[in-house]
Formats: C-alpha cells, structure tokens, sequence
C-alpha cells in the first residue's frame, strides 16, 4: 500500500528472492527496474515465462520488447479484451497479486495495493490460470487472417 | 478467474450478504448491474462508503453520480495519480480484491483476477487503506484552484 521507492524495492526483493521459476501475468510492464530484475533471474538461470496483454506491450516505454531480445518467453493475448491480470509467482509458492501494473506511474504516482501470499490455497489457482493462458496464447494457436 | 454471468453472479452473492458495511474502493464502476445491487443495501440500511477515481467517475456510463443521486457517500481523489484500488470489504471482514474494475467490459470480454478473503492478516490493511483514503479524500480538504 505504500507508495514510490519503498514498495518497488519490496517488490524487487520478493523477486529477487527466485531460485527457480518465475511466472509473470501483466497487463503493462514498462518499470525499468523490474525490467532489469527480471533480465537478471533469466540470466540466473531462474524459468522465466511472461505474459501480456497485446495492445499494451507496443506502447512507447513497455519493457516487453527488451525481454524478448534477452531471450525470456513471452505470449500475448490475441483477444479484443484485456489480458487485465496483474499478478506474478514466485518458485510456483509465493504469489504476487493486486492493482499494480508494472509501470512507473503505478509505483511512482497512483494508489495501488499489492499482496503477497504463500498458501496454497490462494496460489493454486493463479497457477492454473497461468498455465492455461499460457497454452491458450501458445504462438501455434494464432489466428492470422 | 471464470469470465461473464457466472463471475457477476458470484460477486452478487457476496455483496448482496451484506448486513452492516460495505466499503467500496474503485478506479471504474459502470456496471449497470453491480451499481444496483449496491443501491440495494444502501435501501436496507447497509451504510455504503465509496471511494473512486476523479478522472474516471465523470466518464460516461459511470454509476458514481447514480450512486450519489441514491443519497451513498462518495470520495474521490484529487490527484494525478489514479486511484488504482479495486476493491471492497463486506461487513469488515470480507475482502474482495484483484485486478476487477467494476465495468461490464471487464466482467464480460478482459481476462481478470478476483480473491475473496476473510482472514484478517489480509483484510486489515485493506480496511486501514480506506478509512486513510476517506479521510484524506474528505472534501474539506479540497483545494480550489
């Protein structure tokens, strides 16, 4: 709930925290520093896998495009609605949930709530959600007209 | 996670079991739907708080003025930064959160998230958030310009 550079660093230390396996689910993603957070994992060797929403990833600032070029595995939605999640897991047991999108107005400027939660239960089905979009918006499902 | 009717009606049920509270904390409400259902409690005699966003309660199709005109307290930013929240909490103890704008686009077409918790570690913060958010949102602290 705290704004500006407390709870970026608070979000970059809980992913930073990653050993494993990092699931990204994000509507808008065009903070930088959570750009670079998540070069460094997939360069750790940490499973990266992100997925976005397709009119927002080609606005000016978003940090898909880098992502991309560094080698991490996107998908997109091909939908007229929004991929709207905002959420990421953490090593498939801590998930990351709330209002925020990755930006920097988010963190900087607008009231936002992030919550952070272990238990299974609550983790468990964004996890199904993940995969499951994740299949859905596999490049061979691509509709090209 | 469930897209449509199905999602609405669920979020339906746990508002309409309101007894004492409701506060409602918002970025965007225009649905036609959800709008009801909470001039509804607010006729029981549930007392209904609502905070939301300057910039989006003047949008068309917006419920805020509805809301208003029902005689509901509402609150809304005076910043530049959006107030992003999305969230309620029913009776002080039920929280529902995630990435769910109360819009029938959102409802119906965008993928979205919504957790409903009722263990107090979670719905404290929450509650903190809105009664700090009602306060500085006060209009006697208006600035005119």
């Amino acid at each position: 709930l705290p704004r500006g550079d407390c709870s970026l660093s608070r979000l970059l230390r809980r992913l930073l925290s990653a050993r494993r396996s990092l699931e990204i689910c994000l509507f808008a993603f065009s903070s930088p520093q959570l750009g670079r957070a998540v070069q460094l994992l997939h360069r750790r060797g940490v499973r990266v896998r992100v997925v976005t929403d397709a009119q927002y990833m080609g606005l000016q600032g978003s940090q898909i495009g880098l992502l991309r070029h560094a080698g991490i595995q996107v998908r997109h939605d091909q939908e007229n609605g929004y991929m709207h999640h905002k959420f990421a897991i953490v090593d498939r047991r801590m998930l990351i949930t709330g209002s925020l999108n990755w930006t920097t107005q988010a963190i900087q400027t607008n009231r936002e709530n992030v919550l952070v939660v272990e238990d299974a239960e609550y983790v468990k089905p964004f996890l199904d959600e993940f995969e499951r979009i994740w299949e859905e918006y596999n490049p061979i499902h691509y509709r090209f007209f």
